[in-house]
């Protein structure tokens, strides 16, 4: 048999690890990349609207599969994605970012070609697309095999982006030597841990718990991100240790695990029960590693004494002064696990779902629309949460079990979660895909509707409009015509766009939104609801004593 | 009186130069700079739909007004927006790119932001947006004034982006010093010369031509980039040159001016007189500076002989194996506009604009589209030219007296022309706005039409619907999966993105578009036509004895 173009088995070696889709937009110089996506068994082109889309998408993906393919194009492609592949190396998703470059036979010449500047430097936008992935590689029939497993194996171990690039000639060209063995990416052990320092660090950890007279865990969205949720659960229903998230992490616990109290983030904590339970713990055990950002502390109100905190990162493990290196998760909670004999008393705090408000003639609003829509979700199913004030609202949810979210707190690029939950639902073998934004971030990449309605996928989308950003309404302060939107009709653009049997509405009233959530529960088909909201008061930022940059908005009196 | 903010006297100091819209996004990191907008007199805020949608709006802009602010937050919103930078620096347009970066309060303390990787490296975007422009600055009250005359200098003697970093707390603190006098780009000397070099250079041209036979010219859009398009075109009149354009510079000149020859790219030329005209040509006068990209000189058969050339580029001349360097353009052509002597014979080509062709029952095609299109343009109007198939089809039209076009030939990013329109058309105080561009490119940047309704500019814009990358299928091969598009319905997404008195059509035969033509003529508002044209067999590309790399279609029998 002939060998396989290095495209082929790029994209062959890449699919052996359980990617079955791959997200971009075609184009000249990555036209090798691109005919072989149609070659390669059990990988499908996803024709995304834009590369900052595909990026997101990708993004969606490898947060359910765990890695996700992204192809664009020289230049113009890939700086196109650049944000949204950022975004990812942020919440250390491996998405390998495979970027077309002009054939060698064009570069050897010294000629000049679209997509660049003018002259014949063709490495120049290299480094920019390398910043945003943690390992690189231009292949070539020669290194392609070498070069590919380094990759590989980085971009797992890390758990951030890497950038391959393929010239149109060297992408058609057979590859040299004998191809790697894959194994889907649940068979890769993916860090390895020095023993001393594994032992050291179990050690302590076992120490701290069992030392401590009020402990309580916090699990960081990351353990979804390396692999070990469910190794994660374990430990916290073996422990029965208190669990808070942060609000970053919303989803990662099934909120109905006893062991769950809430959201804590200093003063901005889901309840003051939780607040207590984490500020006043003598332990907090970190798990996954917490990040500290102003938005995931309430204004730095929520730091972490240093004494108190055992995190547990990725590869590596801080406990006070002592930092043990190259202990790898897996290893870590797997020792724990068979080990541990801490066993907690209940927390005895009571949780509940926010509980539905609003008669049938109310208006829509953030107080009568979360609880409604909580009701409607079922084990399995997946909510994407936008960045902005539908975050902190969808974060006082109580989610039933089994229902995951994903979001993104860190980076927070508004406009991420509508291609983002393209990627997610494709991703899915089951459940359903929520997905929640606002007027303010969907209008950045409302045009990935096109593309949902294209391949038939079937999210339920709610479209938040207060035709305002009302997040930077919340932080910056009140009237600034910047934070004014276009008066898009958004119930109307699936149609425009092309969506076949999709189930649009625009809701304003309680009745409305009721009866709506009743035709989405019976309803074979995507769902597209704009939800009309009222500019509303939101809760006042808390003082901080540290100066946070933002202009705190002064409560409005009534 | 007080002070202004660092930030208000950047962009009262920017504004100086004529530039009178902000296109950005708003956003935490970047409120003194979206807080400024509002109070610095003569400049308007225009919130786009995304930040790479702003770049190109400013990119469009910076040609009509030869300058353009846009301004985007940290992280997130520069890169998003880097794609459209890179542009500008390619097609040299001095874009200031005002970005927002957390305070020096949050900063000194080693606090973790959102908008980052989670952890205290605050400028590691920096170097990824400085790579897209020419000279950048971090501001401050201190630095403020001397820094932004030497970028505001760099960026106009290079005629290429500048970055401008300011941070939340130090936009908004007063500036230290005396505040510098700003006057009209048009009044700003951008380049000056060394007279020897100077003097050399014209002599070298002055006697090249004077012992050339058959000497032409060709004009590159360079010339409007260095605002010298005006004096380039006295100089043409003056000695009556020959003077072609090559497809990038579509528009450059104005072509009814009895010395235009058509496009000359080789074996892509737009008659064979034009590639005789230019090809056999003795000496080739290239003003502005050629650039001999694949897509520009016909698979680079058009490329020119050193020995025949001589070069005006914005600050150097090159005549064989002679450069002449510090020699700016304006200084150039005044001299040779003052010296020249020689004055060509008319060359005696005739040039016509394609005939109308199709009765009205006749679909609409390329073919009956394109003349008729230009039948309607008018002294004074503008056509915003999208890459792809469309821009091979308009460089064949003759413009008529007085219009002119932009486009994005060497950059050739898809979805530029959308919001670039949106600029052209702010930047302009007279005359008509038209777009052309196919749903390939649309898709990717079709949200900022919900821009163009909030703000009521008027533009004509007509979206090819082949549903499919048309110059995909035709640069790699027919019937790949991955060139056919989503199936929008594009004349109703006006409608449904909130614009208001939009006329609107979807029109699919000849006496259909007439029609709408005809409406367009008397109608005071926004146009925006659907004109479905059917997947059509494009010429084939030459063969090339150079491997572009592509792989050229076979021509279809029939």
């Amino acid at each position: 048999m002939a060998s396989p173009s290095v495209a082929q088995y790029t994209l062959n070696r890449l699919s052996q690890l359980g990617i079955d889709r791959i997200f971009g937009v075609p184009g000249d110089y990555a036209f090798a990349i691109d005919d072989a996506a149609e070659l390669v068994p059990g990988l499908s082109w996803v024709a995304c609207a834009n590369e900052l889309n595909a990026a997101y998408a990708a993004d969606g993906y490898a947060r359910i599969r765990g890695a996700a393919i992204l192809s664009t194009t020289y230049g113009v492609g890939e700086l196109s994605a650049i944000n949204g592949v950022m975004g990812s190396k942020a919440h250390r998703l491996p998405v390998f970012h495979l970027v077309g470059m002009p054939s060698e036979r064009i570069q050897k010449q010294g000629l000049i070609t679209h997509h660049n500047l003018g002259d014949n430097v063709y490495d120049r936008f290299q480094p920019l697309s390398a910043a945003a992935a943690c390992v690189s590689a231009v292949l070539s029939p020669d290194n392609c095999i070498d070069e590919l497993e380094r990759v590989i194996r980085e971009a797992l171990r890390q758990s951030m982006p890497a950038y391959l690039v393929i010239s149109e000639v060297n992408g058609g060209l057979p590859v040299i030597g004998t191809p790697a063995a894959g194994q889907p990416l649940t068979a890769v052990k993916r860090q390895r841990s020095v023993p001393q320092e594994l032992e050291a660090a179990v050690q302590t950890i076992l120490s701290r718990l069992e030392a401590a007279s009020h402990p309580v865990a916090v699990l960081t969205h990351l353990v979804s991100r390396y692999g070990v949720r469910e190794k994660a659960l374990e430990f916290i229903r073996k422990t029965n240790l208190p669990t808070a998230l942060t609000p970053n992490d919303k989803g990662t616990i099934d909120e109905a695990m006893p062991q769950y109290v809430g959201l804590y983030a200093g003063d901005w904590s889901s309840s003051e029960a939780v607040r207590d339970c984490v500020g006043q713990a003598d332990l907090v055990l970190d798990i996954g590693g917490i990040v500290t950002t102003e938005l995931n502390t309430g204004l730095w109100t929520g730091q972490y004494d240093p004494a108190r905190l055992v995190s547990i990162h990725d590869n590596w493990v801080r406990a006070g002064g002592k930092v043990f290196v190259n202990v790898a998760i897996d290893d870590v909670l797997n020792a724990l696990c068979e080990r541990v004999t801490t066993r907690c008393a209940d927390h005895g705090l009571k949780l509940a779902a926010p509980a539905l408000t609003g008669a049938a003639a109310d208006p829509t609003t953030s107080a009568t629309f979360y609880p409604r829509l909580q009701q409607r979700l079922r084990a399995g199913d997946t909510v994407v949460i936008e960045t902005g004030t539908c975050m902190t609202h969808l974060n006082r949810m109580l989610l039933p079990q089994g229902v995951s979210a994903e979001g993104q707190g860190l980076w927070g690029s508004i406009g991420w979660a509508t291609p983002a939950c393209l990627g997610v639902v494709m991703a899915k073998t089951s459940g359903h895909t929520w997905m929640v934004t606002g007027d303010g971030s969907h209008q950045l990449t409302l045009n990935e509707i096109a593309v949902m309605g294209r391949y038939g996928v079937k999210p339920r989308i709610f479209v938040l409009n207060n035709g305002l950003f009302g997040i930077e309404d919340v932080i910056s302060e009140r009237g600034h015509g910047y934070d004014d939107l276009a008066a898009v009709q958004y119930h109307r653009l699936p149609e425009a766009l092309g969506c076949r049997n999709w189930l649009t509405a625009k809701v304003s009233t309680v009745a409305d939104l009721d009866q709506v959530l009743d035709q989405i529960d019976t309803h074979d088909g995507a769902a597209y609801i704009e939800v009309m909201i009222p500019n509303e008061e939101s809760q006042p930022l808390p003082d901080s004593t540290i100066d946070s940059g933002y202009k705190l908005r002064t409560p409005q009196p009534g």
